[in-house]
């Protein structure tokens, strides 16, 4: 999927949300047995609820991978039902990877040509030659963790004794990458402090925004400072909304709150005039 | 697997090898067809060969994830195995995960608990949250990249225009944290220049050194730098172990290659008197 496309779907839907599958079995509803193959109904089921309000899908390789090649066999289930009934919604995985570039390449093509997602996230620590594996892509994003939601990210990415911070260095550099016009940077909505600072960086790239909902972000700042002229934000909220209910309306429960956010969303998007 | 433990080892092996599996099925011997499948039976026979010189056994996830959950359907059966026949291997998963703290618990998991290795390696990027719940298992040890072997280790690891680079903050910073005493670093062999340095900020610390042979690495200056009390080093080979000859003698020709490896480190562990 083109940037272009992604940006006509914002239109359409009125929307930048992504929503998150961190599906954990100890969290499903009651009606859903604490097993497994519990994974794909459940996220079958919020998916049929949230698509008509979200543009964006992430699926965090985490929750299925701790069931090994049961786990990836029901990522794998999970990535066919949603290419072949919602073609429109832009898939992430949200999977961290980065290693050298023999072993980027092998980590793309699982991510790009296995499961055919249309964006992968990757951990910048290897550098460039880490990275650009999953740069050669056609059509896909390659979403640069930058400055992230969690309390650790105080730990490296931002370096108070130094001039620059390491998740502006990271941003620096990696534009200066071939094919640098894919990448995207995760930037946590607790850090809205330093998203004006990013913008400024990077006008054109889409943000990856997480941090919405559960762990305290503020979606009018996010758009205050992270706003584009093609939108250039998706806004992830996962557990806030994959876990609404735990009884059988839980489909319909987080549909509603996905329709809560959509509708805040719209009435970004229109006030910032990228829709009328 | 006990640090003590792995000591046995390396005294009874005399060698402080670990042969790293990047099973690439276009690489593969002529005599095994290149699908997934043969992964499995390269692997085996490339770990039977070796399993006398080498007293570690690194997977690398890249080249099984490519092929998805039959890839890791090929990983667990690989793990059965080696948990099984050879209990004494200690077992490094190569998987440079690393992400909020919900999402590595469940990383630990896979890699400790469901697939049953001894160590897996972690990227610092995201912070202490992000690392710290691989720690909580009780004889299990964590190897965070410090400084890799690869180009783009330049990129954001060493940072010439500060004070201090990245990967003495990732090491000084992570030694403060919990269970600090299973915390491992990756540190490339074509790193030497570094590596005094680093054994001095970590003078007990054992550290897996990659770079050995196709990555241009030394192994003397490696353990000159490197070596402590217990040995303190696990010195990685993959490629130029593993593909050693494309012909019905690959297994030999491994072994071979490992043997020689571990004979150039039983004339290091005796000059350094640790063994006699």
């Amino acid at each position: 999927m083109t940037l272009n496309e992604l940006f006509q779907q914002i239109k359409k839907k009125k929307s930048f949300l992504c929503v998150g599958l961190d599906v954990d079995i100890h969290k499903l509803p009651s009606a859903l047995s604490p097993n497994p193959s519990s994974i794909f109904e459940f996220s079958k089921q919020i998916i049929d609820a949230v698509a008509p309000y979200s543009v964006a899908i992430k699926p965090n390789l985490a929750f299925f991978e701790v069931y090994g090649s049961q786990g990836w066999g029901l990522l794998e289930k999970l990535m066919d039902y949603i290419n072949v009934q919602y073609p429109e919604l832009f898939t992430i995985a949200d999977a961290k990877r980065g290693d050298i570039g023999t072993s980027s390449e092998k980590y793309a093509q699982a991510f790009f040509k296995h499961l055919k997602f249309n964006a992968v996230t990757v951990s910048p620590y290897m550098g460039q030659d880490s990275v650009e594996p999953f740069l050669m892509y056609p059509d896909k994003h390659v979403i640069l963790l930058s400055l992230t939601s969690n309390p650790g990210s105080q730990d490296f990415q931002i370096q108070s004794d130094n001039e620059k911070n390491l998740f502006e260095r990271v941003i620096q550099k990696s534009q200066n990458w071939s094919y640098s016009e894919k990448l995207w940077y995760v930037v946590g909505a607790t850090q809205s402090f330093h998203l004006k600072q990013i913008r400024q960086l990077v006008p054109h790239s889409y943000l990856l925004v997480p941090g919405i909902g559960a762990q305290g972000g503020h979606l009018s700042e996010v758009v205050e400072y992270g706003f584009n002229e093609q939108c250039g934000l998706i806004v992830n909220a996962s557990r806030s909304i994959i876990y609404s209910s735990k009884g059988v309306d839980f489909a319909h429960a987080a549909a509603k709150r996905a329709r809560s956010l959509q509708f805040e969303m719209e009435g970004f998007l229109k006030k910032y005039e990228l829709i009328e």
